[in-house]
């Protein structure tokens, strides 16, 4: 009585929305972890209550950057989807484990947050991994939905376009693997590291402008 | 083997829910800063829980203006959306821009339950901030979103609904950002400038009502 | 380019779609309320772990309950939903604050478990008014919609049937209120009152099935 | 004006919808459970640091089980959903039971990984009586849709691939029940029975296979 394109097509739909709910609760439960500042006594003064704010610093630029963090691969995954016409249980158990390293993040940026002034490199190194593994997922996501023989997507037949979307998933995690090495060496360079993601993904972008004009056409 | 139109259609749908899913997470959250009353020893009168329930009545107060600050933000989402047809980074960025902000209110609601009896102007200062904050980009999408060169919309071809929609958008988030201005003179005054919101709006609307009737004759 | 009938049944369903999000939420929220019982010490014997969760039972026992109220107001909300082809700004704000009501059921529910043993009127006064507010709010919805002068809905053209689910949608709230009135003059007898429902449901469901065989033909 | 069969759909996809929120909101609030570790005092070192972690280690296990238990239940209700497209009461209450069981996971989650240490039957038992609830549930529901009378599924003509799907959604909750059967007289063996799935999985699968070889043709 249902056409089974229209079925197949809800299915794959129901997968995008269940990954939608994940990063809708993931990005709204980072702001759980900042606690309203208790000030203690009779004394109210707005001078105490900004005292009590500062200290929240540390996990209000936690929250930021894990806010656009996960923004930016649900962005990506938007972008993904955008093409994936049909499933696998290969395309279903990675979106999964993408959903499990996202679902982790909550809790990274508060131990990176929270250990802030400790200069130690064990919650970064945590933080980083998590955002490697979430980036990595998605650079297989990107390869296993682009492959032509898993037949899962469309519109992705311009194989250059594919290598450009492929190598631009990989520069994120890869920038902040580099970090967390330099990192062991000097602190103060490595929070610098991750500045250079633009600049490679601008490089990158002008260099597929050039060798494939058509791409950007539009 | 799938209509390219519908497929586009799917992807702006899936902005919608995923925006969807944090509005209807950052309202519900707002309940969980709200903790029931501990009465501590055997002593379980009706007078002390009562008295209990009293020390809660201004995160309350709190809970039902954020609930429905929240709900008129996601009634003007789903307005904006009955016109979008396509989508653009600019679009999309805009729109995490705004969950940004909506994502943030759990926490300013609480900041500003927490220290209503301070009478300070931090917490108020930090709400309005946020509201400001989610009502200006609201009215930036629907720049965006109504700007023809954009091709995102369709539906708004009547330049003096656009004006008009543009207008009313503007006003919470600016009269919002008066009543802090008063409030550094005076308190009291202050409370009273949000029911200017709903004057402000009736005048616009029987302004507009008067030059085209053809807008509210449906 | 696309259809103005399907844009409009996006929106229907967006609604639809964000009040599921939040009676997801909520009805997940509960489970939060209720901690793993603290053994404290090093004593971790099987007898002291029962023990500490015998002392969680009241919580099981208003999760449980809570539980399936929302769930029972979500069926509903599935059942009216089903009819709605059209949505206007009266339906969009009944809704919502058909979610308020939902939203504070986690609080109300807490509430009431913590106090349990008070035997104190005031926490159940407050889950009763909860559950009445979603009740008449539900019962709204049902006038809203099916009064043909708003054009919202298909398929309600049966007055008997329309009749039917008002009146049904009535008896949860209302003998929820009566069971508050009589636990004034006896705990004990108003505890057994919630079970009038079920006597009550089957008591109207005989009643239009004698009347209306048609109704429930199928 | 609608049509209905796109109305029932609609339906179909909202049990759908509100089942995917649920088990998205469960699967993220497991991260909730694990609090990022407090080092008093002013000393920051990274070996402290690494100390507080490694006292979340069977936290972290819990929650990787947890995960993959409940990814693993949402794929299965994703596959269920692939052939259901109509909906009865009992649909939507066994559905609703299975959402209750799913609901209850971060909880059991929490208290078995709390207890770890205590070598204790009854966190294991709370935990291995929810998973059997999930399955049986799970398995109810494919009785429910696959049974010809109840008119709710399509594509289920193949009596082999309804006994197979039947049997395959036995396997996990009888295991978990057998190793808690084993769990009373040795923990150390129970630790391993798990394991057993898989293994009978893949045994299941041959038989099938070699019996219908058309299931498995794809």
């Amino acid at each position: 009585m249902q056409h089974p394109d229209l079925k197949k097509e809800f299915q794959v739909e129901r997968i995008a929305f269940f990954s939608d709910a994940v990063f809708a609760i993931a990005i709204t439960l980072l702001i759980i972890e900042i606690k309203v500042p208790e000030v203690h006594g009779e004394r109210f003064s707005s001078a105490e209550i900004v005292l009590g704010l500062r200290v929240l610093i540390p996990k209000f630029i936690g929250f930021i950057v894990s806010f656009f963090v996960i923004a930016l691969y649900w962005v990506n995954h938007h972008q993904i989807f955008k093409y994936v016409v049909h499933y696998s249980p290969k395309l279903v158990w990675t979106n999964l484990f993408l959903l499990f390293s996202i679902v982790l993040m909550p809790f990274s940026s508060a131990f990176y947050s929270d250990y802030w002034l400790s200069y130690s490199a064990v919650p970064l190194g945590f933080y980083v991994v998590n955002i490697c593994l979430t980036g990595f997922m998605n650079t297989r996501l990107w390869y296993i939905i682009s492959n032509p023989a898993n037949k899962l997507s469309e519109g992705l037949d311009n194989p250059a376009f594919v290598a450009y979307c492929k190598t631009r998933s990989m520069i994120a995690p890869s920038v902040f693997l580099l970090s967390f090495l330099v990192s062991i060496f000097s602190m103060r360079i490595a929070y610098w590291c991750p500045g250079l993601i633009f600049i490679i993904m601008i490089i990158l972008k002008k260099q597929y402008r050039k060798k494939h004009p058509e791409l950007f056409a539009k």
